[in-house]
């Protein structure tokens, strides 16, 4: 694929411009019908763009045919929330001649588009995390039109997405702008300092995210820019759980370390253990086949990671993997496990610490289940996840610290499970403290990703007639209005005699 | 005051990190009462503080009693906020076995505080943007420790405020360290950098904030930055409000520019009237007594601003005004009026176009109204407030597509108002784009602000023993729950049946 010339780009970001006031001002039912209207195209191209898909990316087909589900259901998701309105936040003060700081206007609030939003698309996730997926999804609930810089390790795949969903919100009444693509390194790095792009959102690498942020907040005009970055998701075995074998989970940890080549931003890193614990890795892994890695820059990384770790003094391989390069340039993969312990980890942290991305994991043997949340401080500070694996009928008394440091520390909290496999729902969050995050996204998964998109503005006395439909008393789009009456600041009473009623009850 | 020794600032700072999971395990109803107690404090020392304020700013009794009581009833506001509890956004995902993506884990969000915040005090607002100010008030509220940064134009009051609410609320029951305050230029920037900081709010000049968002954004890991920076809130007068005769208008102008000589990020720094007509602020302006401005650095400021304005080529003084410095030092100032025409603005821009902070505000005539929509991205691309003067009973239509650019580049829009004297109501919003803010905060009025010093944390399959009260099914704080059932997913149906209704309708 050509990189997009400057010409094209300039026609690109003034389309996408022209297109935001008109799409900021379609009803809600109409945008989620769109983003309906585009799921749909998605389901139906499916046959033509998962072959693409495999060829671009050496991802297998059960699990690019899953993640393009994934991608129209996530379109689907966030059309419920458009049309619900509650996203809107909308707010209504009502005009108060007795309020207690003197009189008050009325005042309306409802939360509006950003604007032009330019997403940078993931290698990893060709279609949930590219030119149709969460962010995009996101950016489109919220009313703003969205310019996907394509990663290059899927171009065709990026350019046929990009023209099937382009086309079928177009059709379905959308301004033409409301989803464009664009190739090149260089280009996405003059889209971002484009004065008309309005937010960036991005998922890729900790340096690379770093390098746009930066970028993005030294604009003239700088602008919110949203990173999701590393992660080593690190998964903790209590003793009692090592007691009743480790069989199940290692099977399971192997199962979530190796799929899609452990490419993935939430893939474990860490597996701690009691010292000593059984962990029988071997078995599984090496039932597992060769995988291709995405593509030469993931490749090139992962191999200097896995020779950084596996030869630091202190780690010891439990299944080496392998790491293969063919003629054509293609990197094939087998899991690689080593295994050290917190003493080591402490003292070799620059070596060991950083996220490897692929498929290699370390267990790390521990020797006392208390030192375990000051560890997630002192090793991960900034996460997306951490787990916590326990016996069946173990007391959670006994984890509630750990679970607490890792709240403080991440963005997810499992119990149980993996933390590979994120469901698109309300309640998800794919985020957390720096480097899994940067710019305070909250998160990138699920529907409350709309809110990143989104800033209020507020309507002091005017007229209905100028008003935004989500702000009017006729209440044409039937959304959700949080109204606060004239006087409502008496209630102040009650919480002042709580007060009396003693403090720190 | 003393600056702050390095070895305080490390025991204040680590203080406040120990009290961070304290403060935010306490109850909502808890919290509530210990801001109501705060306020309370804050209203009982009135009569001892307002005189420090004004021999340290200069600013009228009037002024800053009217501030102070704003202060504790923003307190009171946010504590009404934490014992609703809707803030922390609760979302419960049942598990879903039959999930259209595979089994779905149960998942629960909720929002939690980020962490000691450190707070960049403001000059201009003593009370209701220092130390106890919106942004303190919103942080605790959140359930984050403060550290506030005093503003070197009242450092005794900054002191005094400070021992006066930290002591209320200790001893309502939270942790020592949940509020302190800090003396020193570089102190501040020294805590700025402190890894244990979280999230940092600023407000005061454009060139501050840019400066301290970019050591936020380059510390080794970054952290969010809040900052209100510059706005000069341009006021646009209709044809036909013109032709109903502007001295009402003129009279209300000049008292909302030289109200605390003109010190606040809401005053008008433009007036845009039809060409020619007549504003007759002579009047007004000259019945307006001498203010002694904030401090010297911001009368410097204000200084260099108006001689260079008054001298572009094209502006013409209307009202001369008065810059006097004392022996002392002091500076005491008259409001001066400038008016000029939108050429000249064009082509002067880069004199004339910059806030002038203290009271000065130019009149602009033009020539079409059909112009000023485009004038305002143009001219005003980020700002806190546009305003629009209308005559009674005109038709809204004729402003309509002014107000529409208005709320594309500003936060607020006002009609027949002015934008001094901001509301603290659940649906203000103080905030707009760069310059008007940086970080994109939303909002640093109003109880809106809460959400900047929270971020999410999912919980999944975790026992109900471990979770935080807020998401447990006992429900022990009685806040908001919003629960996504299992198979609600089926109601893509509707919206997918909505499509081939007509997409556009």
């Amino acid at each position: 694929m050509n990189d997009t010339s400057p010409d094209e780009l300039a026609g690109i970001i003034g389309t996408a411009a022209e297109a935001a006031p008109i799409l900021a001002a379609t009803a809600p039912r109409e945008r989620a019908a769109a983003l309906v209207a585009a799921a749909d195209a998605l389901d139906a191209a499916v046959d033509r763009l998962v072959p693409i898909a495999m060829r671009e990316t050496g991802l297998a087909e059960a699990r690019l045919r899953g993640e393009s589900k994934r991608t129209s259901v996530q379109l689907r998701l966030f059309a419920e929330v458009v049309a619900d309105g509650a996203f809107l936040d909308v707010r209504i003060d009502d005009a108060d001649p007795d309020f207690v700081l003197g009189p008050r206007p009325e005042l309306r609030r409802v939360l509006a588009p950003v604007g032009p939003v330019l997403n940078f698309a993931a290698s990893n996730f060709p279609f949930a995390f590219s030119v149709a997926g969460g962010d995009t999804a996101a950016a489109l609930a919220a009313g703003s039109p969205v310019v996907v810089k394509a990663h290059e390790g899927h171009p065709e795949l990026s350019r046929r997405t990009g023209d099937i969903v382009a086309d079928a919100l177009t059709t379905a009444g959308l301004p033409v702008g409301t989803l464009s693509v664009i190739f090149g390194r260089e280009v996405g790095v003059t889209a971002l300092r484009d004065p008309r792009i309005a937010a960036a959102a991005f998922t890729g690498s900790t340096r690379g995210g770093i390098a746009l942020a930066a970028i993005a907040s030294s604009r003239p005009n700088p602008i919110p820019f949203f990173g999701e970055l590393g992660s080593v998701n690190p998964v903790f075995v209590t003793p009692a759980a090592a007691d009743a074998g480790l069989d199940a989970l290692s099977e399971a940890f192997v199962a979530s370390v190796s799929g899609s080549a452990g490419q993935l931003c939430t893939k474990s890193g860490f597996l701690f253990v009691p010292r000593g614990a059984d962990v029988p890795v071997a078995e599984s892994a090496g039932s597992i086949g060769e995988h291709r890695m995405l593509y030469a820059g993931i490749a090139e990384g992962f191999r200097t990671r896995r020779e950084e770790i596996l030869g630091t003094n202190g780690v010891e391989s439990l299944v080496d993997g392998e790491v293969r390069e063919e003629d054509d340039g293609d990197v094939w993969v087998r899991p690689t496990f080593a295994r050290t312990d917190v003493a080591t980890l402490r003292r070799e942290r620059e070596r060991v610490l950083d996220e490897a991305f692929g498929p290699l994991s370390i267990v790390v043997d521990y020797d006392d289940p208390a030192e375990l949340p000051a560890l997630v401080a002192e090793f991960f500070p900034g996460n997306l996840t951490g787990t916590i694996q326990t016996a069946p009928d173990e007391d959670p008394a006994g984890y509630a610290a750990l679970a607490a440091a890792i709240a403080a520390h991440s963005g997810r909290v499992i119990v149980d499970g993996w933390p590979t496999g994120v469901a698109v729902t309300p309640a998800m969050t794919h985020g957390g403290p720096f480097p899994a995050t940067v710019g305070g996204g909250g998160t990138s998964v699920g529907t409350a990703a709309v809110s990143r998109f989104l800033r209020p503005v507020t309507y002091q006395d005017a007229p209905q007639a100028i008003l935004p439909p989500a702000l009017r008393d006729d209440n044409p789009w039937g959304v959700p209005q949080k109204r606060s009456p004239a006087g409502e600041s008496s209630t102040w009473g009650s919480l002042s005699s709580a007060r009396g009623q003693g403090v720190g009850a």
